[in-house]
């Protein structure tokens, strides 16, 4: 029993490699290629740390590094759809399904059921934890394109509402952040990165 | 105040985005490229919670996340050297001591000195948090490489001793998987991956 829990542990930690092969939209800040989803998230985990002092109230911050950490896992499957982009969006709640089916599956039953808990907890972004943890999720493409000559807001033509609707989660979560971000979309803005 | 030490922190955010660019020998599984750190440490952080009830007596699996996180990021400023490569071992400890003065130094004070703790903690290896981050960092490679034709082990000709002696931490911090990883090496010598 012990032994085939380890077989199936090791078994997802291998499967799971394939997230760093998971390309987003987002660049690196230096521009050199684009951002994979498996150090998106481990920037996210990052951000969760130090941002926690403007976490939402009641928000439990090793919990959110654990959902940022397994956020974006069924994109091993499912493939990261822009979010700027409405038909690459259309299916995705099935394709995203089934991959949290395959892989989660992979591990002890007890610890798939539980991660899998924490990836539809931030699907639904319906507690201060997956509320913090999608705000994070704004925010860290936010700040690479900010940092990244407009990254891809620029790349794509990506409007100042267009952005701005996007950030909302940030500021309901994050409210202690939120004119900061609108002073980094602006200055996007005056510099063109960003359609007015 | 809260104003500054926002700006500080989301400076520090940005910076710590070239982790994303710091490349190790180790490759993905599927070959493709080189791993790099960010991505490796994302890979850690999965495996301290995956493998958290083969942790050493007394270990904090939250706290061995937070560690893995940051256990790399003083290779920002000092790059990755091959563990198999002693000459490039050579003066890692003062570019490595010099790189956390500036990087950890972006952050709040307060907050700066709790990450830094965590990567001495790390280095010393001396705690059960440390040595159960210890062994995860060993054990990340090896499974890639096993499931990777070889990958870096192949690549630089490594032999079985030097291997096994790598792999000593796994031995002593998680007993329990020390047959599978003896099986996995011995595979590997098998097929050539690792010379006898």
């Amino acid at each position: 029993m012990r032994t085939d829990s380890l077989a199936r542990q090791l078994a997802f930690l291998a499967e799971i490699d394939r997230l760093k092969g998971v390309l987003r939209q987002t660049t690196l800040i230096d521009q050199s290629r684009r951002e994979n989803s498996a150090e998106h998230s481990w920037h996210l985990a990052l951000a969760a740390l130090v941002l926690a002092e403007h976490a939402p109230q009641g928000a439990d911050v090793g919990r959110v590094v654990r959902m940022v950490l397994v956020h974006d896992l069924v994109e091993i499957d499912a493939g990261d759809a822009f979010a700027y982009d409405a038909a690459a969006n259309v299916g995705k709640d099935e394709r995203e399904r089934l991959a949290a089916e395959r892989l989660f599956g992979l591990l002890p039953p007890d610890q798939g059921a539980e991660l899998r808990a924490l990836w539809e907890e931030f699907e639904r972004a319906d507690t201060p934890d997956a509320a913090f943890a999608v705000a994070l999720d704004r925010l860290q493409p936010l700040l690479v394109n900010h940092h990244g000559g407009g990254g891809s807001w620029t790349r794509h033509g990506i409007t100042r509402a267009q952005v701005l609707a996007r950030m909302a989660p940030i500021e309901r979560a994050l409210p202690s952040l939120w004119a900061e971000v609108l002073r980094m979309v602006d200055e996007n803005c005056r510099k063109g990165h960003i359609r007015p």
